[in-house]
């Protein structure tokens, strides 16, 4: 049975995507229609159409409005946002980084184009969503994006998943403190940067902004765990890509270190650290359902 | 029989380095310092270390001074510029892409650490060029350096070349416009956008940005002709890379398709092209010697 909670969660998430997903797919494929470089452009469309859920830029759009922000002023965060994480899964398939043939559902970006023209369409929408933000004449988002998605980031937390694996495979034994930082980085700084990002273009005001960034640090941290419980549990036809891919390579995950319940545990105690930093804002239930939401879906 | 030009040229140009690059090499590697990722760091200062004339920094910084700028304005400009140089350089030398294991006399960055890091290396430089241009707080700076490299730029080129390879293989002729297209993205981009990075941030007015951007539009295309007969001519112990690769894949290249004198003619023509925008400057006279320098390398 599902918890009333979750069912009304769900409802709101349904609404907010209705409402978000058609202002927002058709900016993000805008750029890539007229240029020199067809094929490389053609690549790239390819990754942003395989859709998704659009986690992050919904995520940014969202909390622009929490703190009485306008769409239209987050949309190129939002935008970004996607490029951004559209790019780290192009690059995280290739074959020296997770190798991997099928992504939500369909082969990945090089499997169709090519490693060298995969590596490209990457570097090029890397490139673009500092194109886009920087259109807006906002330099302090830039910087912040930046920051999230770089060695001091996101790379950086791949840097240390690819040493792990080695490091794993070799016997050296990792615990709990190791694997936070490597999600911290890999998976949870762009999830912040999401929400931290909707809230300096929406206008939040410092101490709003502090709230979204707790927000978003503990719906990042509770999105990795979920991930790690439904590589665990879920199969390929659901997730739309390779199950148990990370226990099968002997990757340290939240499931092998706490057990499945432990898990579960963690999971919880993230979604509701996640939820007490949003009373104070205007205009909250979003990210609210948002955050359950995330906790409880199956793929 | 040096030309007494090219002497002076060659004066000047020594004159500058040793006057700018004590000031932009300690800065190139301050970000890298300390951070999580240490691994990843070390192969970024890797490839930043691999040092090179830094000709894309020196023209930005020259640029903003031709204009009256100071150097200090200019140094985030120019600290971006080389770390999209490097990373290009990186994922050029790719397995996937050029499949290069010599860079600037070393071994290439994927040589040493892998190609999955290799991969991120450049990734995270990327990423940093932007984080170092936003924290000036000029989105207009950001704008202009993602245009010039990303996909309606430099990484255009790079796909354009990379499908030009292949349609090259399979009996397809290029032309001469072909052939201009690819370079004015893959290698002028950039080296147009290091002039006016340094113009936009030294203050140029309209009139001057105007003849900045012609003057390394034309530099851009000397400087691939020059490549390209270097290529050709030299051997790999001069350039620090491997030599004749171009033509033994059977690249088209300036040489390949105007004969060596017709190549040289060509670089000829495009440094007087850029020359002849620059006395309406209030300093031109390192920019006049670069271009000088640039088309009289040997390496």
């Amino acid at each position: 049975m599902i918890p009333p909670e979750a069912a009304k969660a769900s409802d709101q998430v349904r609404a907010d995507l209705d409402r978000l997903l058609p202002v927002l797919e058709p900016r993000l494929l805008t750029p890539f229609r007229l240029g020199e470089a067809m094929r490389l452009a053609e690549g790239m469309r390819y990754s942003l159409e395989a859709g998704g859920k659009r986690v992050r830029p919904v995520l940014c759009l969202l909390a622009a409005e929490s703190v009485g922000g306008g769409l239209e002023s987050a949309l190129p965060g939002a935008i970004a946002l996607e490029y951004v994480h559209t790019y780290s899964l192009i690059h995280d398939d290739l074959p020296a980084m997770d190798d991997d043939d099928l992504r939500r559902g369909r082969p990945t970006n090089h499997k169709v184009y090519g490693e060298g023209h995969a590596i490209l369409a990457g570097d090029g929408l890397l490139t673009e969503a500092f194109a886009v933000l920087a259109a807006s004449g906002r330099a302090d988002a830039v910087a912040l994006l930046a920051e999230a998605a770089g060695w001091r980031g996101m790379v950086g937390g791949q840097a240390l998943d690819l040493e792990g694996e080695a490091l794993t495979a070799s016997g050296t034994d990792f615990g709990w403190e190791h694997l936070q930082t490597i999600h911290r980085l890999k998976t949870g700084a762009l999830l912040r940067a999401s929400v931290e990002l909707g809230g300096l273009l929406g206008g939040a005001d410092s101490i709003q902004q502090a709230s979204l960034r707790a927000y978003g640090e503990a719906i990042g941290l509770a999105f990795q765990i979920q991930d790690d419980i439904l590589d665990a549990t879920s199969d390929a036809a659901t997730l739309g890509k390779r199950a148990g891919k990370d226990q099968g390579r002997g990757k340290i995950t939240y499931p092998s270190l706490l057990g499945l319940d432990g898990a579960r545990r963690a999971l919880q105690e993230a979604t509701e650290r996640a939820l007490c930093h949003l009373p104070s804002l205007p205009n909250p239930s979003s990210l609210q359902a948002w955050a359950r939401y995330l906790a409880e879906r199956i793929a």
